[in-house]
């Protein structure tokens, strides 16, 4: 039977879902990736992604890939799993961010997703009520605007300074917040500035968001990538001040962004977040929503415990040597600057002068044109809400960084304006 | 600094998600887990779940297991995901899925999600505006009502036929429907009925579809698990009648429901999912959602093209064994009646006659006392829809199918009114 011409149909898709996914950096880089000139012989340069894991220089530790084999091959973990995870996995994740806490987290506090995406997801759908609003830091990662477009949250912006080390704007933090405010996002080490919060600073923003009476909800998938002068510190350091939600994962320290396993963790002494019935509707959402695979739980206390100080400092030092070439490389090409240089992270956060190019109206079409003319990737600031500011990403093969900025220095060189 | 009592929090759970997740098979078992006798020294009888992974003669295949543990040493796929899923994956499950169908899939009608159960999320997601309704069984996969609340999508309920074989209420179907209704669900094999619809049944059910202008949902998560004397057919057969999504995954037939692999496919030869919308729908909101491992994914195109007819054939005859003692037991126990020989999936629904027990007042408090009493756990029918009915599940090691009924007879004889 054919389908009839006539034939009328009731569904169609909800329309919402477009919004709410059109300004994720995935959309943006994908876009980017097809406008490459195919019949350029040279390899293209990615700078643009937050994901190292394809560079022999960023391979993940074998211990990690063991630990999977192993977890896998003992068909111990081929059932489903608890909502909110094994409890091995959420007590090894428990004593592994207790070390930097001044109080013991328990295994209960602990809650496993599906990367630190899902832990945003979660959290997001948590807070949802009608009116809330919510204070998210410009620059910033825009699954936050994503997830809260979707859950109906209004979603207000702070600025991070980039003459103070991209800090927080807590003046205008406070401007902001009103009684519908329900929390307030930080994300440190600092996607896209590169940045790390000092302890005063995090000290100042959980002594902010207590006088607002919100939450801390704070981003630490980048945990422990710091190689500058200032030290990680936890932002569940403050949870006696202010309960802070804290969201992380295994993808950035082990570059293993594509094995899926994150935490949410409740950081809250006081037991906040259990009173306010929080606590309650995390389980609540985690009862219908997907888990990470139950091998890869399993695999985690072996992770956790057994991988070595040598890995975790050779990942540092190859991204340390990374941002300084990055930072010196930058100096070289006229039209770019960077206020601050990187700490942090993968990322550096670079301001673009189109008052010096002859014909390149902003950011999107620097990077549209230096994708067709260079095979070099680099995300447009607009996609992490800075107009004619560029992201780059250092964390790359060192000599593909280098390739990379001889290209972006040609470009900028040819589309120089003629004095 | 202490949380002084004085200090007023802005931020509190959102309530829907207690409504959305209190009606979960999840919840219900682990509210009747928690009421086993402790001091009992019998083990645990589990007849209530879908996972018999536990069980030594339900072990997946060690292809399976190899596939995965090959994939993550190779470190080809520690990177993210492309947000459909890879490529290789995608088209190995569209040649697995072609081979049973009259027209070729296209890796492009195949979105990889976190096992059956992202799937429904995402259609039921896609599907959703305001004032749509969906038409779901009776007894049914209760995550189906969870997903359409949180979507706020109105659930209205068709009835399967126990005195047909469980087939669908086509009448019923029809009175249903209006022009807010945008899909119907089938699950098939059937969950909770043990049933497996014939092919002139779905043929039906597709021209029903096609008159009421709506989407048939194929939930064939138990898909070829199909022992008795009515084959597995997949709903895609009929794609050309009426627009089908299909829904599967590896959970089942490769018995590893934690590995959380699954799909959703538009078997949909005259593209008209496309022409409506719900393709870009459904990539929009894979956009802002999880993906399955990239390793699992990885691993897919070995674990189709490797697993050995042995295997499965394995699988089946272990079911059909374990369904058979299910069904001679049944008969052995009074108070329980079965309609309908199981012949595919993992369980049965049996009838409960509470008039014939002394102090029982209805399937929620028979399989309470039946847990405190004899460390036996089965579902209770009002769980999946039907009051007064219970759902066993065969899928368990033979010896502990029939202690179970042991148990359970002698509970029934303890509890039967004396004449
Ligand atoms: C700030 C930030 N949060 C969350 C994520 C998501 O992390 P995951 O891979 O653990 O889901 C990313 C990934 O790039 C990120 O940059
Ligand atoms: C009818 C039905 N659909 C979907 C699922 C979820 O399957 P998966 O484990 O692939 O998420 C189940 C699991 O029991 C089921 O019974």
């Amino acid at each position: 039977m054919e389908n009839g011409s006539s034939q009328s149909w009731r569904f169609r898709g909800n329309e919402e879902l477009n919004t709410a996914s059109g300004i994720t950096i995935r959309g943006v880089l994908t876009s980017l990736m097809q406008s490459l000139n195919q019949s350029d012989p040279r390899p293209t340069i990615p700078l643009g992604h937050g994901d190292p894991s394809v560079f022999p220089c960023f391979r993940t530790t074998p211990i990690a890939e063991d630990a999977i084999a192993d977890s896998v091959r003992s068909a111990k973990f081929n059932c489903y799993s608890p909502t909110v995870g094994i409890l091995p996995a959420r007590r090894a994740i428990a004593e592994y961010l207790s070390r930097d806490l001044p109080y013991q987290l328990s295994p209960d506090d602990v809650y496993l997703t599906l990367g630190c995406t899902q832990a945003i997801e979660v959290i997001l759908t948590v807070l949802a009520r009608p009116g809330a609003n919510i204070l998210l830091p410009t620059p910033g990662f825009p699954y936050y605007e994503a997830r809260a477009a979707f859950s109906h949250i209004e979603a207000r912006h702070f600025d991070l300074l980039p003459e103070k080390d991209w800090e927080v704007d807590l003046n205008s933090v406070e401007a902001l917040a009103d009684e519908n405010t329900v929390a307030m996002v930080i994300v440190n080490p600092g996607n896209p500035c590169g940045n790390v919060f000092t302890y005063q600073h995090l000290k100042k923003v959980a002594e902010t968001a207590r006088k607002l009476g919100i939450l801390v909800i704070a981003d630490e998938v980048y945990d422990h990538l710091a190689f500058g002068s200032n030290p990680f510190v936890p932002m569940g350091v403050f949870g006696s001040i202010v309960p802070v939600i804290t969201l992380g994962s295994i993808s950035k320290r082990w570059i293993v962004p594509g094995w899926r396993l994150g935490w949410l963790v409740t950081s809250d002494p006081n037991g906040i977040l259990r009173k306010s019935g929080i606590v309650d509707c995390i389980m609540g959402f985690l009862n219908i929503s997907s888990d990470p695979a139950t091998f890869i739980q399993g695999a985690v206390p072996q992770i956790l415990a057994k991988t070595n100080e040598e890995f975790f400092s050779r990942i540092i030092s190859v991204l340390r040597q990374a941002s300084d070439i990055c930072y010196d490389r930058v100096k070289e090409v006229s039209c770019i600057t960077c206020p601050h240089k990187p700490e942090g992270s993968m990322f550096v956060m670079v301001k673009l002068n189109v008052s010096l190019l002859e014909d390149i109206s902003d950011d999107m079409d620097f990077c549209l044109k230096l994708a067709i003319e260079e095979n070099v990737i680099v995300l447009p600031g607009v996609t992490v809400g800075l107009k004619n500011w560029l992201r780059i990403t250092f964390a790359v093969e060192p000599s593909y960084l280098e390739d990379g900025f001889a290209r972006i220095k040609a470009f900028c060189q040819r589309h120089a304006k003629k004095q």
